[in-house]
């Protein structure tokens, strides 16, 4: 791809989720059409210019979608490396790319590639059954075990006490090929930095961000991040490196956690798309985490990611707290996104609040 | 309809250009859904749920579209009121009303009712003919002819400097069943306020705006109107009123002349809908007015339509300008919107930039 797509042109998303939604939202305003690819119909479908329900290993699905596309980009980073693999050999531009799936598709691999970067991180070690898990917690002390893939959200994950507690926690996150283990880190705080890189290296980061999980699951995530104070510089320069060092054309989150002081930062998770803390954005900075992300995917000058609210908050609505939000609608700088998801199971992110104070 | 569409509810739209396009995207976030209805398709139908490309005497295409939304709204006001008469003995609930609507597309109509109303506007008479413009321009002097019906940006219009521009002037216009001559407002400015109005008959105003127009199209749209300064009581209290009186549910945009100072405002012209001289509002204000349009067609509270930034600055893209602006995607607090129209045939709109000073 040279000079950014033009506008009528496609982008092609993996996944159907909010997340690809609201990136489908922001890329209309741009003028590009979106096409959904995802195994089950979803929210982004409804507002993508077209949607192709398939699996992911449905071979001539993924080649049709790769024709019909002019870059394609995704908003979960677990979509299985094969059929990445398919549509790059059927001509399509994958946006992060690859390698950076690759990456960060394998908890294992994703933190001995900041080990070897030189990131703080929690101590980990790689495990992959329950003898080798009551091992390391005996080294770790108290741990934390998760499947090396596919968790979210808290799933695939257990913790453990004491090596005495390896054989429930093992059994609890499913026995899986591959797992690691990560010490415990006695943070004080938990916060993430967005970093977009564009396909000329360009970088820009949204301002660092406080967030409060509630059951593992993200509750609220704060702009700007004060108390407890976190340096900015710090957590910008962190992100900056691993987004260029993974090559990366897009978004990445990276989750932090604040341990001593407001410099030492760990680095917890990434995601190399849009991600729930960066909600807040819509509203509370001058571009988007969306809009920033299809800037990347196709090829446009990243936009400015400052804050320009005092303040802003951003609350997820799980279940039917969608419901109970009905009474905000009237008030002024509160603004109720919904995703029109249908079945509000608990747990399942059904829409998100934001309160800005100006 | 009691209380608020459900989130997953469709909204109808009627009409398939930007501005359904920009309404479709405001409806999304609430998590509502839109279906476009237009004989043509059009770029509001590549960013909706769904889309019925039919004619508006397709009696049958209109019944199954009531039976699929769950309120109709819409984009241009000149929908034949047959059609909207299908709709609503087929059970939709039509929002803004056909009342509105009849009202607003017969320019003989719109303004009788104004007068009717003791709002101020140009001085006007109906007329049929070239011999009765040719009267009508004797009493008004310098005057314009405009067709009663489905005229817009400057089509359909002619101005006159005196009687015997008549017979060319009618012929222009396309000698229509009936036409409105109104004589020439000496106006030092031009500009539209916007009003909103819920089902439950509460109203609000987005500010007053400056308008220039070029060849007859709107070219910037400055929010606020700073010089010449406009009485923005006065202009909303017109606003309102005329709102009030039309039992209007949904939004109106009331185009303005300023003619002998801040308090001197007369009403050009009503379009029952989102407008051209509101885009400013998706970045400059707390509501925008596609979301404003949205939220009263659904029954939902209106926003807050209050200015959050210093000043904004809306300029029209027509033809291929889109492509001029492309140099600007990369300055900070501007925001480029294309269209996604395909062809930019000359005196197309094809897109807008806003540019903020926050």
């Amino acid at each position: 791809m040279s000079g950014p797509l033009p506008q009528g042109a496609t982008v092609g998303i993996l996944g159907s989720g909010q997340l690809g939604r609201m990136m489908a939202l922001a890329a209309a305003p741009m003028g590009y059409r979106t096409h959904i690819y995802a195994p089950e119909a979803g929210p982004a479908g409804r507002v993508a210019s077209a949607e192709t329900v398939a699996a992911w290993d449905d071979v001539e699905a993924l080649r049709a979608f790769a024709a019909a596309v002019d870059v394609v980009t995704l908003e979960f980073e677990n979509v299985p490396v094969d059929a990445l693999e398919v549509l790059i050999h059927a001509g399509a531009e994958v946006r992060p790319g690859v390698r950076v799936l690759a990456t960060c598709q394998d908890r294992v691999a994703e933190k001995t590639f900041l080990r070897d970067l030189g990131v703080p991180t929690a101590p980990f070690e790689a495990v992959h059954s329950a003898e080798q898990l009551a091992a390391a917690a005996a080294r770790l002390g108290r741990c934390i075990v998760k499947t090396a893939r596919a968790g979210y959200d808290g799933r695939g994950q257990a913790k453990l006490e004491s090596p005495a507690d390896a054989d429930a926690a093992w059994t609890e996150i499913g026995a899986p090929a591959a797992a690691i283990v990560e010490g415990f880190v006695p943070f004080s705080a938990e916060c993430s930095v967005l970093v977009a890189r564009g396909a000329d290296g360009e970088t820009r980061c949204f301002e660092v961000v406080h967030n409060v999980h509630r059951d593992h699951i993200l509750h609220t995530t704060t702009a700007p991040m004060t108390d407890p104070a976190v340096d900015t510089a710090v957590a910008e320069a962190l992100a900056t490196r691993i987004a260029t060092e993974l090559g990366l054309i897009g978004l990445l989150a990276v989750e932090l956690f604040r341990v001593d002081g407001p410099t030492d930062l760990r680095v917890n998770e990434l995601a190399p798309r849009p991600h729930n803390s960066g909600h807040w954005t819509i509203e509370g900075a001058a571009t988007s985490q969306f809009a920033q992300a299809i800037r990347a995917a196709v090829g446009l000058p990243l936009g400015d990611p400052r804050r320009v609210v005092h303040r802003a908050e951003m609350t997820n609505l799980l279940a039917d707290a969608i419901d109970v939000a009905l009474p905000t609608w009237g008030e002024p700088d509160v603004y109720v996104h919904r995703y029109d998801k249908g079945a509000a199971r608990p747990g399942r992110k059904m829409g998100h609040i934001t309160r800005l104070w100006r």
